[in-house]
């Protein structure tokens, strides 16, 4: 093992070079001016693949960017991991912001580290690479790695990862492993690692309140009629209770309340309400009672209007009364709320809550996110643990995502299978914005955390839980 | 009189075929293309004045479309009327939709009656020319008009009357008058003719409740802050009580209640809620407790949401707590409701509800309108009465309108005169949409009552109040 890491410091300014190579491809997903450029980056990564030793690589045409496949099984008798990670990157735009240009990788020291800029460097063409070079130091220094790789590197992640669920269905026997090891989603904190525990399910739904046929001047009948606006904004004010529960019946139901341990743990994070609010401009933090501000994101449920509209909008006055009032709602969900059971509460409440002279039109949007989460003693997060903990002499920080990890959804749902995040970069690299950066040490202590995961995996022997 | 009224019997033929000349300059007072007809139209009314006989004309430039000035003092000891009219018209879209061109005069027979189909010809050629035909048949039998008269036609109502404020403020000595009698302002229903007693004022408010500084994802941040559209429709909701009632302190403190009188009138008036609600496609109606709808739409005050919007509206869904959120207000104000202090209760009820978290941003408008009323025994409406009842055979409705009168409000304000409207156009003639037409048999029975109010007006005597 200590070759392998001798390989990997001795290769870091080879892989540096590579590293800025695969960045100097534009492969921006969303925009079809930038096509042949994610197909390179395919071609790039299938190549890495290849002169990392991986016997079996494919690219896996889709409809839109492909997926590049790879496998290397060494043993059966030996652990299976699937490797997951995107060559996709956002559009770079607004242009002019950037310092460097974002396709011309310069490294800066800023803050006292060593930062490379380049788009779509952190996210997720670092912490993607890492696996294939730690391939190549394992083919290199023991000619294979110590368990069963296989690798689905998408080009679609940035644009909703539109045709990995398609893909993963016709691929269910070549994509078998004991877990699935994500080099994309970003660590909390810079500074430390932190692992990701659990993210929370989704279900969305639009709505309209519609009162009279048409729009109506408020002059004339202003007073005689129930307006649409009122009507919305009174059927929102119900959602919730003053304190900021949900007044959705039967909205808690399913909701796995977290353990005294689990709420320790989460208790025990560095936090400040201050910082937080100072940080998203807010003058103070609000929610359903009994529960911090971490709890609030990572471990409740939420309802949340994300629009609301009608009537005259534009700059000036227009004495109307609409026809109608439209908003779009969205529940982020915790284990074992059920998106469609959710769904289905909320389109009762508004029924309910419906005043008899408005008409309710539902538009749910059909597909629901599950929430997520790993069982805290999950061998993948044991192992990854113990590696923080040796690389860093620290323990990671174990965290919970707010949102939505799509990915793991697909991987559950289809292969039954459970997704560690471990990925290198960190949430303030300015991912989607101008100037992102990755971390050179956090590319350094990748390349050696993902080795060690590796070889423990290999040897699980001896990990503490 | 009689020889008046024979002459204008005899002339009908020939005033026709002069509203047609009349109608067909397109006046569009919106669209800057028109801006040589408009004047071509000032020129054409300017000119019939004086071919009326009315010896002092002239039109009085703005930085708009002129008005038309004309004075014609027969005796110091007689009434002097202050006529207002308009020659300016709507727009004609969408063209496709007219039946004949809307500048090429048709006359055509619907429902058993004669009707002339041309843009502004109800709105308010037609009203407006039967004025300047009735002084020319005085003259013409008389030598002069049994009162002293003065016209204000304007060429910019279409367009919010934007230069008569500084018209009126600039000629405070030549408008002097007993009152305004307004040949604009249509009649309620058709086959009947009605009064109108009074009209609602009207106060704007925009406002803003802003709590991030700026949009976040809805996943990381939902449930930890105040969403800014929860609040905003928490803070609409607080606006009313369940009833429909305005909550707002102090809304309903200058209210002048109606007296039993006025309501038993509007009560008596041909009225049903469910034929209303047919027209307005609305499923019931819904006000504050103890008063009908026509008394909500006329005597009462309102408070309505014109607007309201924040976050994401597009299509498809956005995972968005926005930074903001914004709402339009108007309330329509009755006597002796100030628009001032309603704006100021108004502001006042946002700040005290609204939550710690968010900020208030208030753009008010400063203008406000105040409500409008006649007297019921006013004299100019005591002559209406009698001619309507002498010309109809019946009494005339007598009713109210929900929404605003600017003019009645510029002349009250400046000039201190009430304004009496006496058009005889009808508000199902389509004025503002495709196929605008006149009623003939309207046309002829405002020309005889003109002249009858006219010299009604000169002999006082007599008049039932």
């Amino acid at each position: 093992m200590q070759e392998v890491l001798k390989h990997l410091e001795a290769h870091f300014q080879a892989y540096l070079a590579e590293l800025a190579e695969f960045v100097r491809i534009p492969s921006v997903s969303t925009d079809p001016a930038y096509a042949a450029e994610v197909a390179k980056a395919a071609h790039w990564v299938a190549q890495r693949l290849r002169r990392s030793g991986v016997p079996e690589v494919e690219i896996l045409e889709t409809p839109g960017h492909p997926v590049v496949y790879g496998a290397w099984e060494t043993d059966p008798r030996r652990p299976t991991l699937l490797i997951y990670g995107h060559y996709d990157v956002q559009p770079p735009d607004p242009l002019e912001r950037w310092q460097t240009p974002p396709f011309a990788p310069a490294i800066r020291e800023v803050s006292g580290e060593q930062r490379l800029y380049a788009r779509g460097v952190s996210d997720d063409k670092g912490p993607m690479l890492i696996p294939l070079l730690v391939t190549e130091a394992f083919q290199a220094v023991k000619g294979a790695p110590p368990i069963n790789l296989k690798f689905l590197l998408e080009g679609e992640e940035e644009v909703g990862s539109r045709h990995l669920e398609a893909v993963v269905q016709a691929q269910l026997q070549r994509l078998k492993a004991d877990f699935v090891l994500s080099a994309d989603g970003a660590m909390w904190r810079p500074g430390v690692s932190s692992l990701n525990l659990s993210a929370r399910g989704l279900v969305s739904l639009e709505f309209s309140l519609i009162g009279p046929s048409k729009d109506l001047h408020s002059g004339r009948h202003g007073g005689a009629i129930l307006n649409p606006l009122v009507a919305m904004a009174r059927l929102i004010a119900s959602l919730h209770e003053a304190s900021g529960r949900v007044a959705v019946e039967g909205f808690y139901d399913r909701v796995c309340e977290a353990s005294p341990g689990e709420r320790a743990a989460i208790q025990a994070l560095p936090w400040e309400d201050g910082a937080y609010l100072a940080e998203i401009g807010a003058q103070g933090v609000y929610g359903e009672p009994g529960y911090s501000t971490l709890e609030r994101q990572w471990i409740r449920p939420t309802l949340e209007v994300n629009g609301l509209w009608g009537g005259y909008t534009g700059p000036g006055g227009k004495t109307v009364i609409p026809s109608r009032a439209q908003a779009k709602l969205s529940c982020r969900l915790v284990p074992e709320q059920n998106p469609d059971e959710v769904r289905e509460r909320l389109i009762q409440h508004l029924h309910r809550h419906c005043p008899p002279s408005m008409r309710l039109e539902i538009q749910a949007e059909p597909h629901g996110a599950r929430p997520y989460a790993l069982p805290s003693d999950h061998v993948g997060l044991r192992v990854a643990r113990a590696v923080l903990r040796e690389t860093e002499g620290q323990k990671p920080l174990e965290v919970r995502m707010g949102g939505t990890l799509p990915i793991a959804n697909t991987f559950k749902e289809y292969l039954g299978l459970d997704t560690v995040f471990f990925s290198f970069s960190t949430g303030d690299e300015d991912f989607h914005a101008p100037n992102e950066f990755f971390r050179l040490e956090r590319f350094r202590l990748g390349l050696e955390a993902w080795a060690r995961y590796w070889w423990r995996l290999a040897h699980l022997e001896g990990l503490e839980t």
